[in-house]
């Protein structure tokens, strides 16, 4: 029987729970929305006593089936003040399903300030220990391994950096990958801050002999499940020797560049001269060059079978990081007009390490040169600033807190957040798909949150036009789609292949309906999502938000994006459509 | 003919225009909140060419009125994202009345950064001048002689300092007092930051040969006028050799310390031992025994008869700050722990100089203190952290953006705003009426806008128990006479004496009647202060605000205060009756 594990860092006592029984077909996002919905008091203060944090692996994490390690992590944002759902890969979501555990639940704050805990979670139970000082304050990268030293190879660790432990808004949670790296994140929305603001430095999961995930109907639950494995092994861009397995999410950086929505110099311009040299095809070729431990091809998750991570090379083949995704090489890239995979590998190395979301990263070094703390281009200096927050600094500090908090410090207006969290690599003005999910999503800016970029750039699901502004039903239909992936415990990455797939859609579905014995079809999966969308919604108004915030930042409707210029030009009513009924 | 004189800092040009019928009977607060309605965008960025800047004096503003010296300051405030109205005694008001101009508008943003010019206004006309490089990046007790010897003695400046160069969201506007120290502020909501993001860097106003202030029915101005000046040298606080006059506003601190509603260490506490050392005793006694320059019963204002004003000695009876005010000497003292009048002196020395508002950066030292920057009672840290601010560190652009952004940064939970906007010294858990006020003001966390401490403390009006919930009427009815008296260019002082000798509030009636040729009666007052409430609420609406932000802070809600160990316990539906109609 699946328990929820309630962790009480007031008192620091653990507690297993049975699962109400509206939770038992919930899941991932669906799961952490609503237990936050139901929990935590909206207009809290996020780093506060009453906010919590809430740890559940997807509906189908931990079985076989294909790309589904994800954890979600739910809470009151520091970042936004939204409600948050942030979820990772690497070796946690598993790990938490086949210990039976659908949800942990921490709660409260201890009294005193500073001190920190870890809880380990193992067939046995659930224990809180105090964490040595030699945990804290220091990168992950040195922390990780003690870790592993104490709990063992084989444990998995979400946990935080010194971002985190500093309550920084742009904390972001990590998740160990197969190789025990500090490299995966739930990284957005500052939850790190708020797993700080709780004194939990580290969840310690160990699964050994754990019960496992139990499955209702094995028979529909295979078919599925092969459905799905078909649906990814033939789509382009998901299968073997695909576009995402050979070159990575930086595949994306010449498409969106040529489009001309590729945000360079803090969203100056939409084409950056430097794309080809920080792209998944020269991350191809450097890894091949150089040799040693580089490669693409490599899986963020056990299980996954698309395989889109990578660990790139320094010059002598030795290891310099991994993961550069497009997310990250844009940010710190083109973003911040560095056109060097070696210091984007550098900088993402630094946010591995601090525990720091590397979109709000970059987006917030990209402020720091508009308010002329560093030239645009100069990559030495970046790393600079990156090191400040190390350092925690009161520099640091102010950049550890993300873009929007460092364009208010220094009067930047250009500043491109919604709610304050910062926009993802695709200039809204240019793609105004993308622009409805950034301003109608529930979490801020979140490219994730309904990723129409698959219709508008890569022509999943059927072109559909970028500059076309009535898109307010696609974007609906991406969010609630989205919503009900997150839930599902599969990878977003999923959706390129499920929607041009009809049967791979079916397969997802269906290895859902095996694991819960619910009888649900493809038209559920709008229905759920939907539900959860408008779950989160209510959430935001009972914490302030209103249409007004609904809204991207003032300077993308005036000031034109080159080389179309192009302004963000949907209308505010089209926008509203999304959630108007 | 009274004309409105508009300056568009993107062409740099100057235009003056006819005042359209429906401001002819506004001033001051209600003219600005009108215009500022009329013409900014409520979701432009506050710092972006969209947002404006208006200066208004009020109706009697400039004639023989008593202590009617307020002009207005309007637009969007950078601290708060709300409209905001911040008036300042000094010597602007009357000058720019007395010129003949309604208000000033100023509009759009130059496009190049960093440059600053200065708006020379005269008899003639309007100019636009470059700033001189010797005016800027200077403290204002350098920069406002510089200003005085090329423009003359006898001009009135408005003026930023440092902070507002620096586009800092604690940036107040500075007038000059009467012997032209840069000592009178329209201090709070960072309209300084405004000015700063226009390339403003000062208003010079020379009324030398200026029209004056007509007045269409002397005959009732000086009945009224005589009425109010009766009333204010009739009533115990407003009186010549009264507690104001004898004591300034600091004759409050021992009155709302043993009430024990005087936040103390960051609101930790209500009740300071150190009080009486900075009390408005202590400043009458120090003046006395130190002598030289030290006076009490100084006047911010020409024609004031309150003159509650003062000049701060040091040992050796020179000059350290005028002015030592109750909110002052608390936000700087009790609140930071520090109970030495030389340095709340030296410390609000530093914010006239930095050109900020002295209430927000003592809450946000407190903040600070509560970050580990500086114990609470260090004044010789407080010192140099308001050093930074004036160096231009990043931890002063922390600082120099207030108490919200400072707790933001550093990840600090009792961080006493409302919307942004530092609260006052009457810690609303012991006094709830002031707790209404600040929850439910159009500006953020504000006395001024509805000051309760009247009645709640003071007896005026009828006493009425500190602790009482019950108070959506009062603190609606207080709201809008300040909107009224706001309006009719008074300062607020003078509610105490209008508030308790009928003949006075008739008075003022009479003087507005006088100088527009209106026939109000008293009960206009509460009808005209209503309507500018609700056209600001409107603005907020239209900019994001609800209900949930008209709400104090979360930890006040759960933490008792000393000594009488109470929480703000008014009910979020008592709080919202106040507009509910």
């Amino acid at each position: 029987m699946s328990k929820i594990l309630r962790v009480n860092m007031t008192d620091l006592t653990t507690q297993f729970e049975s699962v109400p029984e509206k939770y038992k077909t919930m899941g991932g996002r669906g799961l952490t929305s609503c237990m936050v919905c139901d929990e935590v008091p909206p207009t809290c203060h996020s780093l506060g006593p009453n906010n919590k944090i809430i740890y559940a692996s997807g509906i189908v994490t931990g079985t076989a089936a294909p790309t589904s390690g994800r954890i979600s992590i739910g809470g009151k944002s520091p970042l936004t003040g939204t409600i948050k759902e942030t979820n990772s890969g690497g070796m946690a979501g598993q790990k938490l399903a086949r210990l039976g555990i659908k949800a942990i639940v921490v709660e409260g704050q201890p009294k005193e300030k500073g001190r920190y805990w870890v809880l380990k979670v193992d067939k046995d139970g659930a224990q809180l220990l105090p964490a040595a000082d030699g945990w804290l304050g220091k990168g992950l990268y040195e922390t990780y391994p003690l870790l592993f030293d104490k709990f063992g190879e084989k444990v998995a660790i979400i946990g935080i950096g010194m971002a985190g432990e500093r309550l920084m808004s742009n904390a972001g949670i990590c998740v160990n990958d197969p190789q025990n790296r500090p490299a995966r994140y739930a990284g957005r929305g500052g939850m790190g801050a708020v797993m700080g603001s709780k004194g939990l430095k580290a969840v310690i999961l160990d699964d050994k002999d754990g019960p496992g995930v139990p499955i209702v109907n094995k028979e529909v639950f295979d078919t599925g499940r092969k459905k799905l494995v078909e649906a990814l092994r033939t789509h382009d861009l998901t299968k073997p020797g695909g576009a995402l397995n050979s070159y990575g999410t930086a595949v994306l950086v010449n498409i969106i560049n040529e489009a001309g929505s590729f945000p360079t110099r803090n969203f100056r311009e939409g084409r950056f001269e430097g794309a080809a040299r920080i792209s998944g095809e020269t991350i191809h070729e450097t890894c091949e060059k150089r040799g040693g431990v580089g490669t693409t091809g490599h899986g963020c998750s056990p299980g996954c079978i698309i395989r889109c991570s990578n660990v790139y090379p320094n010059l002598d083949g030795s290891e310099l990081v991994s993961v550069q995704e497009y997310e990250s090489v844009w940010s710190f890239g083109a973003n911040c007009g560095i056109d060097d995979l070696d210091i984007t590998g550098e900088l993402i190395h630094l946010c591995n390490d601090y525990g720091l979301d590397t979109i709000e990263a970059g987006v917030t070094i990209g402020i720091a040169m508009e308010a002329g703390l560093a030239d645009f281009g100069d990559g030495k200096k970046a790393i600079e600033l990156m090191h400040q927050i190390g350092e925690g600094t009161p520099l640091g500090y102010i950049l550890g807190n993300g873009a929007a908090t460092t364009a208010g410090v220094f009067g930047v207006v250009r500043c491109p957040t919604v709610k304050g969290q910062a926009m993802p690599a695709y200039d809204p003005r240019a793609i105004k798909g993308i622009g409805i999910t950034y301003a109608i999503s529930t979490m801020g800016a979140d490219h994730t949150s309904g990723y129409t970029i698959a219709p508008e750039m890569l022509g999943v699901s059927g072109k559909v036009d970028q500059f076309i502004v009535e898109k307010a039903d696609m974007a609906r239909n991406f969010q609630y789609a989205t919503a009900f992936i997150d839930t599902s415990g599969h990878c977003l990455f999923i959706a390129f292949a499920i929607l041009d797939i009809p049967s791979g859609l079916e397969g997802m579905v269906e290895e859902c309906n095996g694991v819960l014995g619910t009888e649900w079809t493809v038209d559920d999966v709008g229905r759920i999502g939907g539900e959860i969308i408008k779950m989160e919604r209510a959430f935001n108004q009972a914490a302030g938000f209103t249409r007004v915030h609904d809204r991207l930042p003032e300077f993308m409707k005036y000031e034109e994006l080159p080389p179309h210029n192009v302004v963000f030009d949907v209308p505010d009513e089209e926008v509203d459509k999304v959630h108007a009924f």
